[in-house]
């Protein structure tokens, strides 16, 4: 990183952390841009270039998290699948329970807004395509069917994030987010987890056109 | 369903159709609840009555199959868990199949519009919570842990239609739903699916590969 990016990434974070700071102390409706660009003694316009809507400062701290698991997923071409997963997981965590505090006002503020909500999800949305990406390119065989698996696997690799962080993001300090992570891949690996079952002696079909 | 119910639920379908119809026509955004309410020939307040936004006018579709699904599960306490799942899944795949264009309009509005995708992801969320509710009664041991299992199970189930839908809504004649559906299962069952696995030396894992 040149030093202009390490001051641009200095400034990004300190909008982002005054507005955390106003957000909680007056609510996000009642805070403008102009409040938060003063607080972080920068113009308004500054501000915009750096986070486009409220929302986005939001989430600032999340979407972080969770780009920074994919970049690492990415640029690990070599590692199993499995395992790489599991430390995308395990990274997301990482970074989340640094800060539980500001996890918690986001929950907060995703229920109580409903932009920030969608937001939110968009993050999520986003998060499943792009690691769905990095991974389909490991996949062998025909690709429609590998996009498929892909998607299959990001979207309940994001479904033990969420479900961890569910129940974390309510008593941090008496839940350890990692070991309940490990609890939910051991519950996938050994199939102890109900899951929707293929249809008895339907065979495995790999071929779901339809017959013309 | 009494004579009353009937009519009710008559007029409810007559206001969703012709909303549907005026939203495909003129687009979401153009399209008011007068103009709805005059199409179907009832006042404003009665519209009002049956969908207290235009999202969920949008939605009613979505939200009928699903709330289907889990309150067939719910009736069905004694069902094997993982053959319930599949059957909520293969449930929610035939009705939306029934109707290809009304699921690729509400993707269509969904895309294009925040609040309609904002009220989509509720409607997902809704489905999670109310499907786990369902399925923990059937879980034994440690409450707090059968919680977290179940959410975890629906939150798959969820991930297993949203992806077949997601396929499927682009080439309704091309693809079958329910055998994609069926595939996804199948991977789930047999292990060729890329899960994020426990840590090594859990002792747990027969089907994560070490290459090293």
């Amino acid at each position: 990183m040149g030093l202009r990016e390490v001051k641009r990434e200095r400034t990004r974070r300190l909008i982002a952390d005054k507005a955390f700071e106003l957000f909680c102390d007056h609510g996000f409706g009642r805070t403008t841009v102009e409040q938060i660009a003063a607080a972080a003694e920068v113009g308004p316009s500054t501000l915009y270039r750096y986070f486009p809507t409220k929302e986005t400062l939001v989430l600032e701290f999340v979407d972080d998290c969770l780009a920074d698991a994919v970049s690492w997923f990415r640029d690990q071409p070599t590692v199993e699948p499995r395992d790489g997963l599991r430390t995308v997981i395990e990274r997301v965590l990482e970074q989340l329970e640094s800060n539980p505090d500001r996890v918690r006002a986001v929950f907060d503020l995703a229920e109580r807004n409903g932009s920030v909500s969608a937001h939110l999800n968009e993050l999520i949305w986003r998060f499943r395509n792009d690691l769905a990406a990095a991974l389909v390119r490991r996949l062998p065989g025909d690709p429609l069917h590998a996009e498929f698996v892909a998607a299959l696997s990001a979207g309940i690799t994001m479904n033990v994030i969420e479900n961890v962080v569910r129940v974390w993001v309510d008593t941090p300090h008496a839940v350890n987010a990692q070991s309940l992570a490990h609890q939910a891949m051991t519950l996938l690996e050994t199939g102890a987890l109900p899951l929707p079952a293929a249809q008895h002696g339907s065979g495995i079909s790999d071929n779901s056109r339809h017959d013309s």
